[in-house]
């Protein structure tokens, strides 16, 4: 936890928030933090800033806040991704926070088993936590959007355009035509919306569905990755391809 | 799995491998293979070729295998790792065999706690299968060699020129002073060796050998990320970073 995620809600009118539970525990275990000691914090989905330590305690943490700092700049990626199985998708929610995205939309595809979509890790009362944990990980403060979308055919047709504008748009295909450096450097200012399919890839129909609608493949070699280290290390050149700028 | 690894002491004079447990399941419940179906199938740390299956089976499976073709090359990237806690190293080893290192290094470090090194995730048996199921999934046949160094000061000063010879030396450090892909197509033939440090990083004696030692730091921007993320993001980036060339 390198910077501590403050909800507005939380806030007296004097910037004091009282702390209890994961965060007051890693403040006075791990930190060991003591009365006017001064620690990073970042307000949900808002600026980062700096807590003093006003009264530490085994249970609960209180601070004064100052959110002084300037805004944290909205990640420029969004992720397009096939439904994961359950296991898989609880490892990501925080990765995909860490690393910066401003919107997941996850969606349906032939090779999603349908009761992929039962899971509790779509409910935002079990993923929201886990976003945070990224973020604070990270020292973010902008909580990814989550859209969940059964049908993968609206969302490309219908949904994207509104949604994610005119992002440069690439999919993750093993066979596909250019790297992932080479697809960013070719529009380096534009945001990106990254589509990742399902294990076993997207079928011939969803593939071609996206090219119709402006996707570009790229890929990161003759290794083919698992679904969750391909998430990570596609979002990873992209932040990466993006900084050369 | 997208390619069976044998090992050559299962083959009989004529290259037939009866093969049971995870591998038969594979072949029978997820490709249902018939007789006369081809499979990828790759040599242990050899070639890559074709196996023909002869006899499919609940519990066994034969192939008749021919390792015709090109030798797969040897991955370009060693990893010196900070040993993670059991958890995350769990977790990292069939990722950084998909993502494709030769050898992996892991030291202790001043916050490596010293109970890491009790895991039975360090012993062979354990990670050999973890190991082999991310070359399966890269459909790589090179198991990364893994060292095991307590003595951080005399990994760096006396066994990494014999082990790793001239490769480029990265050190991941937030405070790095250039980027992973600008110090990749500085050198881009070389060989890479990849140091990443403890959740909480290196302290100041750490990083301070390893710059005496040619390491030259390199950072992928302002997050911080978890090592299990690091990892990944970084051996991606290297690669990525190399195909340019």
């Amino acid at each position: 936890m390198n910077l501590v995620l403050i909800d507005a809600s939380e806030l007296d009118d004097s910037g004091v928030v009282r702390l209890e539970g994961d965060r007051a525990t890693h403040l006075t275990r791990v930190l060991r933090v003591v009365p006017g000691q001064q620690i990073r914090v970042g307000l949900v989905d808002g600026h980062a800033g700096l807590g003093t330590v006003i009264e530490p305690g085994p249970h609960a943490v209180t601070l004064r806040c100052v959110f002084t700092e300037e805004a944290v700049p909205i990640p420029a990626v969004d992720l397009l991704l096939a439904l994961p199985r359950p296991k898989v998708l609880r490892r990501l929610w925080a990765q995909i926070a860490a690393l910066g995205v401003r919107r997941v939309l996850l969606t349906n595809a032939e090779r999603v088993e349908r009761n992929y979509f039962d899971t509790h890790l779509l409910t935002p009362d079990i993923y929201r936590p886990l976003l945070l944990e990224g973020l604070q990980q990270a020292r973010d403060t902008h909580v990814p959007l989550v859209s969940i979308h059964r049908q993968f055919r609206v969302l490309v047709e219908d949904v994207l355009d509104h949604e994610v504008g005119d992002a440069l748009r690439l999919v993750a295909d093993p066979a596909g035509a250019s790297s992932v450096a080479a697809a960013i450097n070719a529009a380096p200012t534009q945001r990106v919306l990254l589509a990742v399919g399902p294990e076993g890839g997207w079928n011939a129909f969803e593939l071609d569905l996206l090219a119709a609608h402006r996707f570009r493949s790229v890929s990161m070699g003759a290794r083919t990755l698992r679904v969750d280290t391909a998430c990570v290390a596609l979002l990873a050149i992209i932040n990466e391809a993006r900084q050369q700028d």
